[in-house]
């Protein structure tokens, strides 16, 4: 490796691959000059788009395939078909083999889980991975996880969410020691399920070893940025992003309908034009594209599948921080400080009775 | 009962107790002339309010009581301290003894459970209330429940709350055959958890007595109202609302400080004044004020703590819809319906790995 980063890049991967992905590195490119990039995939379809946008040829290598795993293939028949042979798997390997320092692919992200745990494997002391996102709030951005990798977690797992993430808001935000909460339903120590709990006493302990934390947040502490990382349940980490991604676009809705209402409005909307624009571009979604698998002895990038050639750019661009701040290294650097938790699940069968 | 319809106010619950809730039950009544209002409190408190608003005294009654619940009272200790002799638990027991239709607090949510609960008791068949809430999307008002009545919520519970929503989405929004979805992380049959596929199967049997099942919804369908109600787990229900309504505060702040970033965006602004009005009013939390207690025999409205006479006047509008609109009858018609499920609970600890 030299000063370059080298991305593997899926490039068949999502609705408007390979065009908009290889766009999207063109852009990234032009911002930062030392990305070497390998795509895998059609090469009679990338070469074209390679000639269309030829400052990207000498940072880029093509590797043919022609397998391609579709949007609605179920993860253990991706895996099946797609293993050894696929361009979303061959971008993962690049990975393993230590030709790339981070993969991206804008693809089915079942699929992309399945491949990713199979050929990375998850790091030792890590049970399982988890899906981070880079969440925009008032303060500044913020990473929540699990977004959905997994359903349910232990203790010792939430736990291992937070060293995930704490590394990689200390890659990202250049935090030497970010804030990690624990997502509940209220504040107060005896809230919540019996696994957050105990995750809240052993987090205590390990505070000051790569994060501070901080307790409990709630749901409204995300948008707030009160802490820096969020630990939660891939179940409630999926369905917070999805209400949140609801909400805004709901918002902006009736923004705009308020804006046509009236011929004074209409007016006004034409003299805050570049003030809306500002806005539009702080609420698109494109602007914080993608998913970090973390956990797994190598990073994946999830883009979102509906990514244009500016989404594919910020997921890159991602992928291009997390391998220059060495990501992998802030995770193992963590993990050695914290001793091994153990293994047992806390039950979360006998939930009590609660009121809000 | 005469035609009017009697609420059972806690005067002295919330921040702004009793001022804004007297003020609130004031603009009730001048949009609603038939209802009349039973308070209980401090004597000394309310009388001189009422001498303030005195087109309010002729719906009124006021029965003293002392022991006020405090916002910060745990909800085993209110229980054990405020049982039989304080403002919020005899407003529910005015429910109780048939001599109000609906009751209503501000009040700490967690003692205003466990008294209703334990004053109340649980219907019939149902196992344990949950709250609703009435939640404004981009097509009209929808119910969401539970919002942390309880955490974790078996097969059983869920078409429990299935049954107790589309009740109330029955009474509130006249509409005979509400749809009904169940929280998911995807929509496919196979994804989530036990529990919920369990839920699904059942209610998909049920559909058609009482509502229509739609099936698994995902967080950003509660914002764009796919279905009439959204059912789901205490637990996740509370995060989702939370962050919801974070998510409307960061884009309103991203809004705001948008518009007053240049001369030409305050300008335009002003221009825009009458419609951005109108956004603040459709997105005022003041004007969806209330968490509807379901399941227990008997409704109790939480009304929101920091409510000023807005909130107040929506809870309270709130609460005459649904003794109007016989919501109880309503709930015991679809119970009638659907023939009792089984009560063995589904184990949700062999949560399997699942890429989202």
């Amino acid at each position: 490796m030299t000063d370059a980063i080298t991305i593997s890049v899926d490039a068949m991967g999502g609705d408007h691959a390979p065009r908009a992905v290889i766009h999207g590195a063109h852009i990234a490119l032009k911002e930062r000059r030392n990305i070497r990039f390998i795509f895998h995939g059609r090469e009679e379809q990338i070469q074209p788009l390679l000639d269309e946008f030829p400052a990207l040829k000498p940072a880029s290598t093509v590797r043919h395939c022609e397998n391609v795993i579709a949007m609605d293939e179920k993860p253990s028949q991706a895996l099946r078909k797609g293993k050894g042979n696929s361009s979303m798997w061959m971008a993962i390997q690049a990975v393993r083999d230590g030709e790339a320092d981070v993969a991206i692919s804008g693809g089915n992200t079942g699929a992309l889980m399945a491949m990713a745990t199979f050929c990375l494997r998850p790091m030792e002391g890590i049970s399982r991975p988890g899906i981070a996102a880079i969440w925009p709030t008032l303060r500044s951005d913020i990473i929540v996880l699990d977004m959905g990798a997994t359903i349910g977690a232990d203790a010792k797992q939430l736990v291992d969410y937070a060293i995930l993430g704490s590394a990689l808001a200390r890659s990202l935000f250049d935090d030497a020691n970010p804030s990690v909460g624990l997502l509940n339903v209220g504040t107060e120590e005896v809230k919540g399920l019996e696994s957050i709990k105990e995750a809240g006493r052993m987090l205590a302990e390990a505070s000051g070893k790569g994060f501070t934390y901080h307790g409990f947040v709630e749901g409204d502490d995300i948008g707030k940025g009160t802490v820096d990382v969020v630990v939660t349940e891939g179940f409630v980490g999926n369905i917070a992003l999805k209400t949140a991604e609801g909400t805004a676009r709901q918002v902006a809705t009736y923004l705009r309908s308020a804006l046509k209402s009236t011929l004074l409005s209409r007016i006004g909307a034409l003299f805050a034009t570049s003030a809306l624009n500002a806005l539009r571009r702080k609420m698109d979604p494109r602007t914080v594209n993608g998913g970090v698998f973390l956990g797994l002895n190598g990073i994946v990038i999830k883009s979102h599948g509906g990514s244009d050639e500016i989404g594919y750019k910020s997921a890159l661009g991602l992928a291009y921080e997390m391998g220059r701040s060495r990501l992998m290294d802030k995770i193992a650097d963590t993990m050695k400080r914290i001793p091994a938790q153990p293994e047992e699940p806390v039950s979360d069968t006998q939930s009590e009775a609660r009121p809000a």
